[in-house]
């Protein structure tokens, strides 16, 4: 059966802020700047979710990519959309909410939801011009 | 002389809240729902402003587009960007910091910064799925 | 209380076929060309439904944008999307389906629906590089 | 020489309807839902199309990015475009015409058209925010 | 008969120079500044071309995509694609190639191919962040 | 520590002129075609910059995504942006300015100043449809 990879583009906003509490505060605005402002800003974060796998020949499919979109709204919009990362977030409670880190944990949370090996790759855009992408490495 | 609208494309993110203090919780909840959350989500907003005027025969300009990206740089994007809405500008201690708000109070401070008439429009985009447009009316 | 305009883009996917059963099969492949293909061809839709009205003190909002989201779900693309426009949908059976005609459609089952002069316009991407827009003349 | 790959996107239109003949109406309906729907319904498909090999230091390309534009509408969009996948298009005879299938038959017709291995990647997005990729394995 | 509007996006590149030759070299660096630079650089040109006209009943057209594409190829491409609007086109001979020029140039060469009246706008889009609109006036 | 891959996107303008001086004006004009006019043309590009490494359980970060945009605006964009590649930048004095070599050398020039194996791609748009990627082979 041939291979292929199939991606679902999936958006959520939220608030969150860049800070280190093991840190100084002039530690933290040094490092992080403007992303370190006490009262947060926010993005609207575009989710590709890649799922790699055989196609199926009684369907043509890898993957429903309605099932897909069920299960990343159940397990990760859920959590994340129009929240405070840092606040309402458990993820977040020992973890910097960083692009780099919201994607790791997005895969770590959604990887055992599917079949061993099937989920490729979660690339997480910050903004129209940065992303980061994590492949559970 | 030849009329001509030139517009500039800016970006801020922002975290931001959509709560009445006059009414209930209960009332701030059903009408604004997940936007109401207390801890705050955000955006990555663009924010298209159009200014109107004839072309200058000896620069082919209707304004120097990088004159209009610094002053919407200076009066806007410094008050905005990487901020709270509800905390940290002084534009949403009685206003509600709604898509159409802030559309507006960006007109009314870019406004007088320009010769009169010539700033045609705001377009605020919240979402790549929701924008506003105010025209100072 | 000032005046601004919210507009909100939906999706949907459809089949359809250009052809004017009135006219000779000659006369449709000369005028729509591959547009004609008896057995149809389709597009990924945007629609861009733009309502205007002031903005209300208590809310901050013209319109709550999920209120018109659910509109245009329900009177919209519950008729249009996943269905071949010529064969399924009732608002086709004399009328040909293009995009300038799908658009004039939407906005007449829509504006009813809405305040007396509250909807503005409807913008139709038929193609990435192809839109056209409706505002009720 | 070093080595480089080349990506054109390029367009088309079609319409489809995803259905397994050799299983119940009840299963189709059940597996593919509203993409099952009898009349067929469409897209605007975006197909990138990737060739790697080593840029030649006569003309400093890995390949004239228009004969590989040439070739794509040659040997597939004269195939798919504004056509109906299942009905016009023999490549779908027996294959159910779902994303990962129309990338992996493009794959098939194209790759023997270039030198062995230049062929990397064919991504092919069926809406907005959904694509699949497939790379010959 | 309903009044709609149609827009095609169409593409060019050129390179070109901010430079008004009756002026000093002084004055061409204050006011243009790196867009002055005298060896030119160069844009991806995207123009939308709108025509707005009845919707004709026989054909649901106000006017056939394809025909505004290829008149816009004709007349604006031919003249403008992979050229040195400086150097290239007579049309820049006395007037500096500024976007808002290119889009009165395009409007005044346009408008009398197409029905008295039916040429609304030219959009051009000189970077993914600026844009300039042209109405005939 | 879990490996990820941050990636910048940044904007520049450039002319430029596909053209071999060690072959006849013939063989240029059937290879280059309209990219070899004499008086250049021009586009917009956009650079992917991608650095991979470890995220930093400090930080949260793979790399400062602002010290990423500094370095590329000094090494790259400063030589680049707004010039005329064949005749401004000493890269090309005997490189033809390709998409595909001018990616080769912005690797070549980025890498040194990353730490080791941390430069994963440079993906090089030359026109919304056409792209290039090296990745230091």
């Amino acid at each position: 059966m041939p291979l292929a990879a199939v991606t679902r583009r999936v958006h959520f906003n939220a608030a969150h802020r860049l800070y280190n509490p093991s840190r100084s505060d002039e530690w933290n605005q040094q490092i992080f700047g403007v992303c370190s402002n006490p009262n947060y800003h926010g993005h609207n974060y575009e989710m590709d979710v890649t799922v790699e796998g055989p196609i199926d020949p009684e369907t043509g499919y890898v993957i429903d990519i309605n099932v897909l979109k069920n299960l990343v709204e159940e397990k990760l919009l859920n959590q994340l959309d129009h929240k405070n990362l840092n606040l309402d977030v458990s993820w977040f409670q020992e973890l910097i909410p960083t692009a780099e880190n919201i994607a790791a944990v997005c895969w770590k949370v959604l990887a055992p939801e599917l079949p061993a090996g099937r989920l490729l790759r979660i690339r997480l855009w910050e903004t129209p011009r940065n992303y980061v992408e994590y492949e559970g490495r």
